[in-house]
């Protein structure tokens, strides 16, 4: 498994293919923790754009090339963009790991384009029900796994309780957790809190085997509760969505502030900050339960964030998460 | 009505009584922008307590006293203390609003107790099918007003609706906005997105004549885009939750670099930047659609919080808020 490739999406973000090609070099370079083999890489995207790309930055140093001549857009609509742009990016790396060239989709590129591309086209793991999205942040000095944040907006209390399998497998394979702790997400400690949804979930995760710690409040994200946090698509991209905006105000705030006080070491304690909150540090999201490792970043992200979703890649492709995530739901009665 | 008098809560609150008179004794000074007659304020709580409190702050100023044997604690089972503790000092602010005593009650205790004590003690307003709670923030310079924040975890379309006319009227006529923007708190800006429910509220809201401008993603909190955000309180609990401790958080962390290197300074800048985003600044939630005026402050409120919280509570009731929600879900056909 060590050499399965990692279909790359070179036009994929904002800053797409430059930005892209650069992390996918230093993804491969002795500054990172886990250089990959660039024979690993393939690139998928225009091929002459990528060949003069790298030609730029020193030649190509051994990765494969999949020419796909449209891009799907940041702004397109998910639906009709797969249909109407049938050759792109997005769609070579799926067909890629469909046809076993490669193990992983990467992409900064449209998220519901990834996803969309990645269910329809690879299907579900065998006994999964629904993929989920998954985030990892690290807030506590420990990586908290959250899902799903946003493939779902109206889960069932069963796929509730598989995106927590789901997690649990990811966190102590991919990340190296040992016996994960589960928490779901709600409004209150008590199991009778919140929505039907969550007081069903709240049963089937407590009679699961994992190492359930029942309900964490939001604020509790911050104190180390939990490796693993199980929440409906619609309130984890809530909360993804308002971490992002409500770091960015301030940010700001503090930027303005310290820009009349103290704007050299204002710079650096932020960016020090904001790389604890970012999520692209790690990696980027995770779409977990399709066949085939499917990550996808932030289409803001820069080359170190493109390395790491690479790294992020080679790592689950590599830990075998998916075949323990099938053996997980298939040794679990109440999973099925 | 500019007489009317507001109980407040003397025992509610982590340093009850002693703050609380404190914020009495300011909310009727001339420190504040609108000072109130203290023969407007009735001290509900230990009799005993709050005579002695007030003599050694000087003497009472005129405010009026209603004894209350028992106190629910912020940790009690709201359901059970308002049952096993009925002589409560919230049980005796609410019997003060029905008995036409008071039009108002306020209190810095247990939210549930006081949620659960003046829907059942109060009921709700004419046409209004669920109470909601609202909180008001200033993050742009200008007053966001959101609801419910907690009373209903799972509400029908119709609910949000009316969620949006009483925020609407409350953001009007108790804030002082003029024809107030309303949005849907959502995961995406087109109409189709996010859950059933929010669907059908969407239609709702846009046949309504308040002026909806749609849905609002979280990071459009931070952006001025509404002045009334209506949310399932479920959702809205989360938000309000992961706010306070990912704000929290971020201060630790701050706090922790400033420490080091600008401290005096810091402690300044962190607090002008905690005020802005603290919503007890804004004088607390609101319990919108009873009948009668309910404001809960945080536990944690201090003295010029409980003070805040009371402006808002004669505002409102000076206002005659209530009474124009009553007319505005009389006079629109789909609210009802």
């Amino acid at each position: 498994m060590t050499d399965a490739r990692i279909a790359l999406d070179a036009m994929g973000g904002d800053e797409a293919p430059e930005v892209i090609l650069r992390g996918a070099v230093r993804a491969c370079s002795s500054h990172v923790a886990a250089p990959l083999a660039p024979e690993r890489i393939l690139l998928v995207g225009d091929r002459a754009r990528i060949e003069s790309g790298l030609n730029e930055m020193g030649g190509n140093p051994g990765f494969s090339i999949r020419h796909a001549s449209e891009v799907i857009e940041m702004g397109d609509s998910p639906a009709t963009a797969l249909r109407s742009k049938p050759d792109s990016s997005i769609g070579g790396c799926v067909a890629a790991v469909r046809s076993g060239e490669a193990a992983s989709v990467v992409s900064m590129g449209n998220t519901g384009a990834v996803v969309g591309a990645s269910t329809i086209g690879l299907g579900t793991l065998e006994g999964v029900r629904r993929p989920a999205i998954a985030v990892t942040i690290e807030l506590t000095g420990r990586p908290l796994t959250l899902l799903d944040m946003g493939a779902n907006v109206a889960p069932k209390p069963e796929h509730l309780l598989q995106f927590g399998l789901m997690g649990a497998t990811y966190a102590q394979h991919g990340l190296g957790v040992g016996s994960p702790r589960v928490g779901l997400l709600n409004i209150g400690e008590e199991s009778g809190k919140g929505t039907d949804l969550l007081k069903e979930a709240y049963g089937l995760l407590a009679s699961s085997g994992l190492e359930f710690v029942g309900n964490v409040e939001p604020g509790e994200l911050f104190i180390d509760r939990a490796d693993v946090l199980v929440t409906d698509g619609f309130t984890g991209n809530i909360v993804l969505k308002l971490m992002e905006g409500f770091a960015g105000f301030l940010f700001g705030l503090m930027r303005r502030e310290l820009s009349e006080h103290h704007a050299a070491w204002g710079g650096e304690a932020l960016g020090r900050l904001k790389r604890q909150i970012d999520y692209s540090e790690y990696g980027g999201a995770l779409l977990l339960g399709v066949r085939g490792v499917v990550v996808i970043g932030h289409g803001r992200s820069d080359e170190s964030a493109v390395a790491n979703a690479l790294a992020v890649a080679a790592r689950t492709v590599d830990a075998g998460v998916n075949a323990l995530i099938v053996k997980g739901i298939a040794g679990d009665p109440a999973a099925i």
